[in-house]
């Protein structure tokens, strides 16, 4: 038996049914690699006498594994298999400090999508929305375990997490399996179209409704250790420990980081962990959060804002809430298109990501961004275009040149590739200037480049003709003073994408 | 024997001369109040036979003492006095989360300046610079220990903190007191022109000229216990762990923080404490760091970036170092006087403090911010200027009231008192609108407000007749329908101090 890297190996056991704890799994396996190296894979009960553990291997060669449980059936099981090859690239990890990448090294740049209550709806919607994020381009989708209520809620589920005890509470020791095979299967069809599932274990937007913002932090516990056991060997998962969790005012913060730390020691498959606020940011500084997910209505409205939280944080920044293209008469609901686009791209090179949102108000009164299905607004497609001009650099991130001191916000790797954004009105024409930052390597004369003039609107990628050959480097910058300056469609929402002309093969 | 809050009691002890250790002070002496509170104070040595504690006392009432040592001579001695009454409003410290208070509870809003080697100047430059720094109107002066070398040092001092040992490196458990000595002093000359004393305790510009950034962990130590010993009980010293920490790249995180915790255990007073960075900011949410002292070139250029840093720390910011009123080729001391003084008033609407310096060329080839002296720049009067602005309001301190969703810039202190910059050109009338924030007092029909028009370079402040009462409240702003537009000076700097009609007694 031969299974390639990153895809889901299931241990089918069999034994009698346990209530789920808050202090351990009901079987762990040992995943034992031919070199020595050990994963500890906690193990879930999947419905009747049915027990599952799932493991995706990260190393090819021969693995073996064993059970440990307090049932007895369920104890000492072992068996055996051969990891060749590989399926996809493997989970999104950090990379270079404020960037992502494939476990294989693959460079990752997000660009996501969000709807909350996507995985609560009936079908057509359910199985239509994978399809229209992966026809958009989107590449990391948001969406909640738990049911929201509240406004533009026009669907509640009766398929719902757990059990209910005797009196009327939920018993959290009784997941619903048919409420978690779904979930499974959310994950499964996000993965099939190369789609990463950002997965908001709590929600603050509850309200009562349900029940769910409820729990006891033992409880919470339990239902952690549930949903990793079940999720964490596929890999397209992230963990987002909750959306707006500063709505729930009556969580101190330690609650948080405790949950958070859990999370951490738990998941054998070590996804990213993020934490995303409403108005208050948690500490992003601590250990357990891989990312900071930040929202904030302005700091992507203009340059040089952003590009602040790579400082403080140290860690990728992704602004997974910058507002919603839509017409709803709330602030935070209607964006133009191009108003989206152009915060995208200033997010681009202040060397972060973003997520959009939809909430064009539809015809039964709730929002894309709650529901999910097809695409109604003009940003989808830029935003898709924008994925290919970042999979298309030679560098694996963009950061700021010169962040403290970027009239021109020029974003990149230095001395190899530049990404310049003119912002939705570009100039009528453009001289050749880099900046020289504080680190990395320094410009030198001599060195060539190759410009791309990038439409962010029309979609466009223009090669301009010439090199430009570095003739005058200064302290802070560096000019191509024998070229002419570069003739631009003035008025239009334009980057410029620079690369060293030796890197500009293709 | 009374002495008032606040002012240093000192006592003298006799004793043999014994060299500064890392690990603890020579002498200790635990003050006692009669209400049974203790504080622990170290004393030090002070040349010859001669030992100090110094405490100053912030209650009311009898307080004891007595010393503790393993010297014989220094161990078992007593005293007493009472405290009544006061000598000025005592240590700054955060207040507010965002701002500052003195002991006693009055405000302090800093508007500091800076010369890192004034303390190393001699005479007249050394007296003059305190003079010309109250004149001007700052209250808050940044200096260093440590003499620095470098570009723009045209003064070698030969009056250095330690002896030298038989190798001729630094004995530091030998300082030499008249240097010590000077530094009281330059603390008195800023206490009696109430100006607070950031004291600079390592800095990163010696580059090997005195040796003094090649100190072992247990010399800084040694150092550290001795500094603070000496000056924690002046009221208006501020610590300040490093200016631009980061330039010593030999230092780890761990060491500076270790540092920064030594020094939160052992002052008796709980001085703020900070550190600041050149390109790369240390973990300001650090326990022992009161409040984030920053350098950024850029974050004060423009509306909507340094409040992004009070939401990650969740701490008072200081913008310390924003660059310099002057004239030279770098790009950090070229500033013109009004930009400067935008900066500032941008600083103080994103509900954060700035520093000043200044960086004119001087006949002998140095700088204002190296070395003191007067003034030469337009920035310091209206710098003087916007410090009474700050005095004058009715609010501790100024916080964004519509922080992601900013389009005029206000902050103030919701329902109270607002102040709202319009930037270096105000258009020619401005229509009274406020935000509404999300917290604290919301805003209701019929509230009532002054206005009085800021001419920040002019330094005119002029009542608008009239009051402003609220005649729509929505969501997220409210208006004065009824009330005129207000007629603005067009093009002028201008500010609006907007305050609840009952608040505006003055």
């Amino acid at each position: 038996m031969s299974t390639p890297l990153y895809r889901v190996v299931e241990v089918e056991l069999t034994g009698t049914r346990e209530p789920l704890h808050a202090d351990r799994a009901p079987v762990r396996a040992l995943f034992t690699h031919e070199s020595g190296t050990n994963v500890e894979v906690p193990g879930f009960w999947d419905g009747a006498d049915r027990y599952l553990v799932r493991f995706a291997p990260e190393v090819e060669g021969r693995w073996t594994w064993r059970t440990v449980s307090e049932v007895a059936e369920l104890d000492g099981v072992e068996g055996a298999f051969e990891a060749a090859g590989a399926e996809g690239h493997g989970p999104v990890r950090v990379a270079e400090q404020f960037h992502f990448a494939h476990a294989d090294g693959t460079p990752f740049r997000p660009v996501g999508t969000t709807a909350y209550n996507w995985l609560h709806q009936e079908e057509p919607l359910f199985s239509e929305t994978p399809d229209a994020i992966a026809e958009a381009g989107f590449n990391k989708f948001r969406f909640m375990v738990f049911p929201q209520a509240g406004g533009h809620i026009e669907h509640f589920p009766t398929l719902l997490p757990f059990e209910k005890d005797a009196e009327g509470g939920w018993d959290v020791s009784r997941p619903v399996i048919p409420f978690f095979r779904r979930l499974d299967l959310a994950v499964q069809l996000l993965a099939e179209r190369g789609v990463q599932a950002d997965v908001l274990i709590f929600n603050s937007y509850d309200g009562g409704h349900f029940g769910l913002d409820g729990l006891t932090e033992d409880e919470d516990a339990a239902y952690l250790r549930y949903l990793v056991a079940r999720l964490s060997a596929y890999a397209n998962v992230w963990w987002s420990l909750c959306n707006e969790f500063d709505i729930l005012t009556d969580r101190p913060a330690a609650r948080w980081d405790c949950a958070g730390e859990l999370l951490a020691a738990m998941d054998p498959h070590d996804h990213l962990r993020s934490i995303h606020n409403w108005m208050e940011i948690h500490d992003q500084n601590r250990p357990w959060i891989t990312h900071a997910s930040i929202q904030n209505g302005a700091a992507t409205t203009e340059f040089g804002r952003a590009s602040l939280y790579r400082d403080v944080y140290r860690k990728p920044i992704v602004l997974d809430e910058i507002k919603y293209e839509g017409d709803i008469a709330d602030r935070w609901g209607h964006l133009s298109g191009d108003q989206l686009v152009h915060q995208f791209w200033i997010t681009t090179v202040a060397g972060c990501y973003a997520s959009h949102g939809e909430s064009f108000t539809l015809p039964n009164g709730s929002l894309h961004m709650v529901q999910g299905g097809p695409f109604r607004g003009e940003s989808p497609a830029r935003l898709g275009f924008l994925r290919t001009v970042l999979d298309d650099l030679v560098v694996a991130g963009l950061d700021p040149i010169d962040k403290w001191d970027d009239p021109e916000y020029v974003a990149g790797a230095p001395r190899r590739q530049y990404l310049a954004y003119l912002g939705q009105s570009a100039p009528a024409e453009w001289t050749f200037r880099l900046p020289q930052g504080n680190k990395g390597e320094r410009l030198e004369v001599g060195d060539s480049f190759v410009v791309d003039v990038v439409d962010t609107w029309a979609m466009t990628v223009t090669r301009v003709a010439g090199e430009f050959v570095l003739t005058e480097v200064h302290r802070n910058e560096a000019f191509a003073a024998d070229a002419d300056p570069v003739s631009l469609p003035e008025g239009r929402p334009l980057a410029l994408r620079i690369t060293r002309t030796d890197l500009s093969a293709r």
